[in-house]
């Protein structure tokens, strides 16, 4: 197995759901963030493959390899990875992989109108923290699709781990305190069953739960 | 196999590189825009799952079942469809589904500045022509992802056709005149000369070539 190296903020982010493969599947991986290495920004713009025209994060170092599409990644590491016997990203079964990929584009609607948050300028702290709770309010652009992540959940709650679950579950406990992101409300998720319901599932499965018992920085991870 | 309907705006946008993964691979389908079905929006509506919180187009219907994101649904008919006896989704090469993933990703770096001055309400026609123009501009937001789109067509032109290169391809033509978005200018692509490369290659594929032959409104999909 080649070694791979993750490179990224050291917050939860676009790499938690790459992260959270590896740990499930038990494929060792290096976690490099600015915490753990003094190098970090030169060594981000010596290997981004898309330098100098853009640069983002997270990118994944491989057998002299490098890519830095988040999603991307995830479902080449899902395609390797297994979970009691099965691949993470079910490319085997077309309608499993259909509903798999749902979820990942279904968590980035709800992702985008947050992102967008934090690439704006805003003049001061209150106007930041007025469109964030903007997103949560009733006709929200965040609550929209909270709304429609928690019925797809209630209508067909998971039976077994894949990348879509995963990845919905690291989007949505974004909105969940304490997060890196400080202005969210404290309740933001408390009106979604289904997906508390996720929430306890996730976080409870063994290989999950034993990464967050020693990870700093992480306690809306934990189950309730 | 089943009878596949797709409903879209009478627009390229979101729905046309799953219309050419039909298309290229010989799978009918059923092309439904407000011009074709006097009853679109009603059906939209009362097909849609995500409503009554959310009603995103394309929606693709088969078998009894409903799904409404445009990249799953892309993902899922790439799996079934066959170009030249390879899948149009490489899934059973971990390598190949990550280069095609990526390119489908990069593709929604390009696609989603121009994206937000749809949603954006402008005060008048002036100021979105000059939004959409500064997307272009020499330190553009779309400018950035077009240089690395075609310098990596330029390290690693395709030898045979994926959903990757189709979506790319897609996204890129929305910048190619006469597009439906009628303040992009005239010459925008005519820098990239990979992009240029791509886009005399695919549209000059005989099912494609074929298929815009006879189709309204998609002068940008024929050769230069």
């Amino acid at each position: 197995m080649p070694e791979y190296e993750l490179l990224y903020w050291p917050v939860s982010g676009l790499a938690e759901p790459i992260r959270l493969t590896f740990v499930v599947a038990g494929i060792p991986f290096k976690d490099t963030t600015p915490l753990t290495d003094p190098e970090f920004n030169d060594r981000k713009l010596a290997l981004h493959p898309y330098a100098p025209d853009a640069a983002g994060l997270p990118i994944l170092v491989f057998d002299g390899k490098v890519c830095c599409q988040s999603r991307a990644i995830l479902r080449y590491i899902g395609r390797l990875a297994q979970h009691e016997g099965a691949f993470l990203y079910p490319t085997e079964d077309p309608l499993e992989q259909l509903l798999c990929d749902e979820l990942i584009d279904l968590s980035e609607d709800l992702r985008r109108p947050m992102s967008a948050t934090v690439t704006t300028q805003y003049k001061d702290a209150a106007e930041k923290e007025a469109a964030r709770r903007a997103l949560l309010a009733a006709d929200g652009e965040c609550t929209k699709f909270l709304k429609v992540l928690d019925k797809k959940f209630g209508e067909c709650f998971p039976t077994k781990l894949t990348i879509g679950n995963i990845y919905a579950w690291s989007i949505v406990t974004m909105f969940r305190q304490p997060t890196f992101i400080p202005e969210i409300p404290a309740d933001a998720l408390s009106p979604y069953e289904n997906l508390t319901k996720l929430h306890q599932w996730m976080s409870s499965l063994p290989a999950i739960k034993a990464y967050y018992e020693s990870s700093q920085g992480r306690d809306n991870y934990k189950p309730l």
